[in-house]
């Protein structure tokens, strides 16, 4: 199932540094098959494009001088987090060396009275997380995977408490990064805001290894809340549960999570993680504050509930009753696939504005159902970003061009909502045929700045831009 | 008082298009000098550098076309909103056309459900809170001018209340901008977030209209809290204060505005704005949310200022008990002015981790002291950021010199404490020496960036970066 092409590849420049990285690194750069295997390889099921040499850095100036000597060769550099991206994003369509950062996993400092941290872009958020717990301070980005947080940031990732919390865009303070030549630029202080110059760090949060590789980041840290609850609310269809979320947060109920299962998203988890639920559609919440606010909003929010047609609206500030319903939302990928024995999951992404989202889930339900696709719907509403999982049997090639119809339409539908492919994975490979008619001239912006801070196009080529030089780096 | 040259001229360029622009605007293109003068100037005391002709558009179809008029014959183009920048923005330093958006103050259109509205870059932020009031709706973000929003976007504003709904940053959803070639880009869909390739929303916000000009504007907005209250707590030192807004910080509680007014300015609002409050350090809070809510932060915020020594606390949930306090607030600026009859005010800007807050501010007044320079601080202790406002007479060169001195030393302390030179008035033409101090050789990132959008030097010359070219646009 060949989705992306292989790129050329510079092979007298790839030979060179093989032998450079080798010489200079020992251990910890290697080529054997297995690894290198690995590293093109992601929860996704696009096919692999193995690098052809990994490296394991332990210093930004390690990183920095691997990046030199690939600039120098014209040879592509991929860096590697924890590889849960899921649009191919550590693929290597023309070879070059992936910079696997597992072994720049320090924390660097912890600012309890700045609320922030400085950590190497290894690390991943539940070993920050569990670092900080005994500070009564946490990290609130949580994509569901146990992703890096260097990969988090590359991808602009966010997860279940966006609705509260933002976004990495919104929770990094500041990035090291090594840029295409090996220069290391840092893109802020750790002042919690400044007007000085262009925003360097949100120009690369999101950019995918595209501009230049992170090798710290300084993030921004919470207390952990003094009080947690968790409520569900079952709803007749999935415009009412939509129209309990919009009343929600006009009326600013601060909730932490807000989620959307749909029906068959409730059977698969059901099953898949022995729960009652009953199955319709379903809103899963988190509240955070203090133990008389988190009271309030749960009430709060059961009222307007109510109003949309909620029932079986039910809270709870029991810790392993939330730890077993949230569970439950964080198992659903393997839930879903439970629902078809041997299919994979394709997971679409759109993102569109919550006035639209009760039309464009309905529609994506429709249409999955018009096309005999098997399919179940999780969202994070409070953000308008929902995500289909697509189950498909990656040997029936006419199964898996359904789904690629299917995931092109439903781009094709949010964007027509003044909305996005992508909410939070990424373009990665995947998407970028849907870039250019998401934001038109704006991606010609995006290739001058690209070309601007990598002329050579070394830095995780194939990437993002549709017109990425689809020629390797000239030797 | 000569602070910034002029920039060399491209005589032959300007006469072209003053010819050009008259014919195709009549009388909404002017070149009087009273007109010019007033484009030049801005709440600052950075000289005046005219434009050599204003425009007023009335359309992004007509911004699009006088910035390609001006393109083709290599003229600078500068963006006015209300002209109440601080650092010689909208300075004209080699001529050309200043673009001003008083006719462009359209409201597109409001969308209760998704918290949102998209806006012509013209419209003020009173304008615009005025406009939604009766939807129960506000943009929160308040410099204290009453600044247009296309301004503000520019120089990534923020104000009293960034502590709790952050900066323009943090604010803006999407932004059409005309590009240096007059080309229309939107940089971003309405959805709530993308992952969608590189963050130009973010590259805009802060750019100084030296890589777009900014043409229309989606935000974010937040319903009106339910309750607002307001309380005031006297210190013994200003180490006293920082110490509570840091415990404050760190409990969560979600301050919306928390300020500190040091004992000179204290003196000037009591004065000014006939208040009584002790004349001893003071922090000034608000907060937003339910009844319940709000006094439940009050207390808070009580009990851990009587821990840090605070005294005299006092809140009220009374408008115009607020209005009065925060009016007092926002008319610092004057009130600080009336200290010393005749003499002009200048202020920095500094912003700093918010543990190092308590000694920059001593540093700085000690400073101040030693160079017997009359000054009063306020703070956006939230954020680390502070304004010492220097009293300086402008005819005394000797005056002035000091004030630089000042200035410079303060930034230089700031960057040392891993600060920035301007947590929100923006670098300007008044902050450019600092930036690479600051940056290092990330600036020569964001140089790359200006040099690919805006390969001929025509927006905004002479701002932001220090090596913008000094030559002018060649014809």
């Amino acid at each position: 199932m060949p989705r992306d092409e292989q790129l050329p590849r510079n092979e007298d420049g790839i030979a060179a540094v093989l032998g450079l990285l080798r010489q200079r690194l020992g251990d910890r750069f290697q080529t054997g098959e297995a690894v290198r295997q690995q590293h093109g390889h992601t929860t996704t099921w696009l096919p692999t494009q193995a690098p052809d040499g990994v490296a394991f850095p332990r210093s930004t100036d390690e990183v920095s001088q691997i990046v030199a000597t690939c600039a120098e060769h014209r040879v592509p550099v991929v860096a590697f987090g924890t590889g849960t991206s899921l649009e191919g994003h550590v693929n290597a369509p023309a070879g070059g060396i992936c910079i696997d950062f597992r072994e720049m996993k320090r924390i660097v400092a912890v600012h309890p009275e700045d609320l922030d941290v400085v950590i190497q872009p290894g690390v991943t958020r539940t070993e920050l997380n569990t670092h900080l717990r005994d500070m009564g301070l946490f990290f609130p980005i949580d994509p569901g995977a146990d992703a890096s947080l260097g990969g988090m940031a590359a991808t602009r990732a966010s997860g279940t408490n966006a609705v509260r919390y933002g976004t990495m865009k919104d929770n990094v303070i500041a990035l090291e990064a090594v840029m295409a030549d090996g220069t290391v630029i840092r893109t802020a202080s750790r002042a919690r805001k400044t007007s000085a110059g262009y925003d360097l760090t949100r120009l690369l949060v999101g950019s995918e290894g595209t501009l230049g590789l992170i090798t710290e980041l300084t993030l921004r840290l919470h207390g952990i809340p003094e009080a947690m609850s968790s409520a569900t609310c079952s709803f007749p269809t999935v415009d009412a549960a939509c129209e309990a979320v919009i009343a929600t947060i006009q009326m600013g109920v601060p909730v932490a999570r807000i989620e959307l299962l749909d029906q068959m998203a409730v059977r698969a988890c059901n099953a898949y993680s022995h729960l009652d639920l009953p199955e319709t559609p379903l809103l899963l919440l988190e509240f955070h504050g203090s133990a008389a606010g988190v009271a309030e909003q749960a009430e709060t929010f059961g009222e307007v509930a109510a109003d949309a047609g909620g029932t079986g609206f039910a809270w709870t500030a029991s810790p392993e009753e939330r730890t077993r319903l949230w569970q439950a939302r964080h198992d659903f990928y393997w839930a879903g696939l439970a629902l078809r024995p041997g299919a994979k999951g394709l997971s679409t992404d759109v993102c569109v504005p919550i006035s639209r989202l009760a039309e464009c889930v309905g529609a994506a339900q429709d249409k999955a159902r018009e096309m005999d696709l098997l399919s179940c719907i999780v969202g994070h509403v409070g953000d308008g970003n929902f995500h289909v999982m697509l189950l498909v049997d990656p040997d029936v090639a006419a199964d898996v061009r359904k789904a690629d119809d299917y995931t092109a339409w439903l781009a094709e539908l949010a964007i027509s909502m003044d909305g996005t492919c992508t909410g939070e994975h990424g373009i990665g490979q995947g998407k970028r045929k849907y870039l250019r008619k998401e934001r038109g001239a704006a991606v010609d912006v995006m290739g001058a700045v690209k070309a601007a801070l990598d002329p050579d196009g070394i830095l995780n080529p194939g990437k993002i831009l549709p017109q990425t030089p689809e020629t390797p780096p000239r030797p």
